[in-house]
């Protein structure tokens, strides 16, 4: 989650010195920082909203620590929240660090009773969207995320996974249940209606807003989305796959924070993070401040990226699916000769196709909240000037719109890159 | 399941003296048979395939016992199976009987240890096939049945149900994996390979069987249908609704047999239940003999329940969606004014004929495997008459692959009965 408040300081689960001496009665993170609990430094890692997170530095290293307190940790017990979330955490890191070794940080050490885990910690990476947000690009972005999405997505289905053991992770991530309110409530619900916690640029958006509650369709294409999150279990999502959710390095990108993974349709994870390269993208003429008609290079870029992300993306989860389609859907004996490979081969792309389509929705659906919910992200609230912010915000809600209530009416990502420019021009 | 071999004699889990002393320490069976023990009679109820099946009869009022051994009980240890299928079968009971109270027996005792569940004894009723294969009616079946679907399948999805208390129910019922397993392979897989349990008419069939194995627009189609078996989590199923599951008698139908119970595609339940009426629609004619031209009341009425079944599912569905549905999607508050209203009204219809689409998917593909798989219905298996049961089943899988392949195609449950009278008539 995010928000735009700044973290209240001092409220730390953990003295140092018990920290430490903790960490060393752990085999693998003791094996990672070197020497002992005193040759230990302990620093709180600020920019999380929800959970106590902690870099611990050795000599030889450090470990990332999260703990995730009964409430969200910049709202205190006022807002009470499972302490459960670290166990899906936990276990999603195993289940996509499986299937994308290095895209994400290596898990280390699950603690179910304390409410904490400690995984690798990621050096010399930055937030993608701090990064985003100066204006930087980062070479090969879309072409990493789209592999972690391909390869994640792909493990965790039933084209990979014998129904046993899908059915077995089904089960216990159907668990994750208050985190998955929290979507179902501020993705597809709260925004749409007078609810305390929804903030936009007002006056500026007033009107646009009142719009958007007022129309039917895209209240309907919101809950037939929000059905869609509710009844399908296509597979293991990450939940919450934003650009702060990303970090980026010299050596690529890690994909870190997820207590929101869930069994759900594949283009929730696709679609949530385009939507936020189309932020960043609406974000940087608010932040130039007048309205300038070309694009500059960082857009470009971003749109590109878009078009990497789905692009990678497609074309790998194809040949995983060629290579490795050894689960219960779509029985490879089926399809063994020629006719029937050709026929399997025309139907992985009818199915890519239905990812596209859904990803598409839920890219909208996110564009929609992210305008005008609880948790706008930096890009936005960073723009000092409220006339410039509203401009920018006023060209993306045109977007989320149209990806909204004409999801399936956008055929290529090629559409959805059009259809930003045309939004953003007017 | 169903097949066509004889139940072998004297294979009983119980001495009718163990099972009266345990039914006496159980208040609820207790208080249904009156009197005590010495009081009680045991009589094996003998045409379930797969568990033992008691009446007790006391002197006022009777109990049905149903016990799963660890294996399949027609064939023994050969065949194991979990005996956790009655746990779910009981909790399915519950469900659907709070949804739909007197549609199905009620559950009055479970016992996980003994794999063992009691409920009510449903007096003077007959197996719907039985009664179907003898050529009668049942007055309004389909009335019941689209009754039993509405109730059932409305009150455990989303539009019901908090998001919470599903996905609960959800991870719940995920864990009847082996019993999902004998479905996925079954219905989806199983017949359109050379596999040693498919047995059809034989060699009238055998082009024809050969023909469907090479059809890859039917592969792809029951291959995209077990895809959604496998990941949608729409409503609690019952799984297994045919003919056999369904009891009628002066008072009304009954389904039973809920082991195969699970979350999945409403139109599972729904398209199943109208193949078997298909089947016996079909059957009718191999019973004859001859083929002849003009359907017999039988026939017009098997239709005619068809539609029914489609039309009192629809209209009951969509008034319980409209008194009742408090449920986490498509949020009730989000609908409030008229516009809002008239544009969820529309979208409740549209999702029925989404539902409408994947049940005539379905039914398509339940009577693909009723034909040429392993678990062919006594409708069909009773026909002595090679020829003339070859005949009306070469029309059914005219049905069945028409159903299949172009399943949008059929926009009302009219166009389902005019291709059955269709592929009837060649
Ligand atoms: N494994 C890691 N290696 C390096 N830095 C990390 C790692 N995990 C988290 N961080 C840093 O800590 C910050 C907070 O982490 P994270 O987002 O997981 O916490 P959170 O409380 O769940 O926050 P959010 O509000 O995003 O849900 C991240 O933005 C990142 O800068
Ligand atoms: N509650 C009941 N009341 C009356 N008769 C019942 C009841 N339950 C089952 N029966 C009778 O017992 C028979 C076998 O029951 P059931 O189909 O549930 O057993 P099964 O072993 O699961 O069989 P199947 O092969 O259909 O899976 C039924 O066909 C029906 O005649
Ligand atoms: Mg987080
Ligand atoms: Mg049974």
């Amino acid at each position: 989650m995010e928000n735009t408040d700044p973290a209240p300081p001092g409220r730390t689960a953990f003295a140092d010195r018990a920290l430490t001496a903790y960490l060393e009665t752990l085999p693998l993170p003791r094996a990672r920082l070197g020497g002992g609990a005193g040759d230990w430094r302990v620093e709180e890692v600020g920019d999380g909203n929800v959970n106590f997170v902690y870099r611990v530095l050795g000599p030889s290293g450090s470990v990332c620590v999260k703990q995730a307190p009964p409430y969200v940790r910049v709202a205190g017990e006022s807002w009470p929240l499972t302490p459960e979330r670290v166990v899906h955490e936990y276990r999603a890191l195993e289940e996509h660090g499986r299937a994308a070794p290095g895209a994400l940080p290596a898990p280390l050490h699950l603690d179910r009773d304390r409410h904490l885990l400690v995984m690798e910690y990621v050096e010399d990476h930055t937030v993608l969207r701090h990064r985003l947000g100066r204006g930087a690009l980062h070479p090969g972005l879309g072409e990493q995320v789209g592999d972690y999405l391909a390869r994640t997505l792909f493990a965790t289905s039933d084209l990979a996974l014998p129904a046993a053991d899908k059915r077995a992770l089904v089960a216990e991530f159907e668990l994750n249940t208050e985190m998955c309110r929290i979507m179902e409530d501020m993705v597809f619900t709260e925004i749409y209606r007078d609810f305390h916690r929804n903030s936009w640029t007002s006056p500026e958006l007033d009107a646009e807003v009142a719009a958007v509650r007022a129309d039917t369709c895209v209240l309907i294409a919101a809950a037939r989305l929000k059905d869609r999150y509710l009844t399908s279990r296509q597979a293991l999502l990450h939940g919450d796959l934003h650009t702060g959710s990303v970090m980026v390095g010299a050596t690529g990108s890690r994909v870190f924070d997820h207590e929101f993974a869930c069994f759900g349709p594949m283009g929730f994870d696709v679609g949530g993070f385009l939507a936020h390269l189309l932020i960043a993208y609406f974000a940087a003429d608010g932040r130039r401040g007048t309205p300038s008609p070309p694009e500059d290079e960082q857009q470009a870029w971003l749109l590109d990226q878009v078009e990497q992300t789905w692009d990678v993306f497609r074309e790998r989860f194809l040949a995983l699916w060629r290579s490795s389609g050894r689960g219960d859907s779509y029985p490879a004996a089926l399809f063994a000769d020629a006719r029937g490979a050709a026929a399997l081969e025309a139907e992985r792309g009818a199915y890519l196709d239905r990812v596209l389509c859904d990803s598409v929705g839920f890219c909208g659906a996110e564009l929609m909240r992210r305008l005008i919910g609880f948790a706008r992200p930096a890009d936005l609230t960073g723009i000092t000037d409220p006339g410039a912010r509203a401009a920018c915000e006023r060209a993306a809600l045109r977007l989320a719109r149209s990806l909204l209530v004409d999801a399936s009416g956008h055929r290529s990502v090629r559409d959805v890159t059009d259809a930003a420019r045309h939004a953003r021009t007017g």
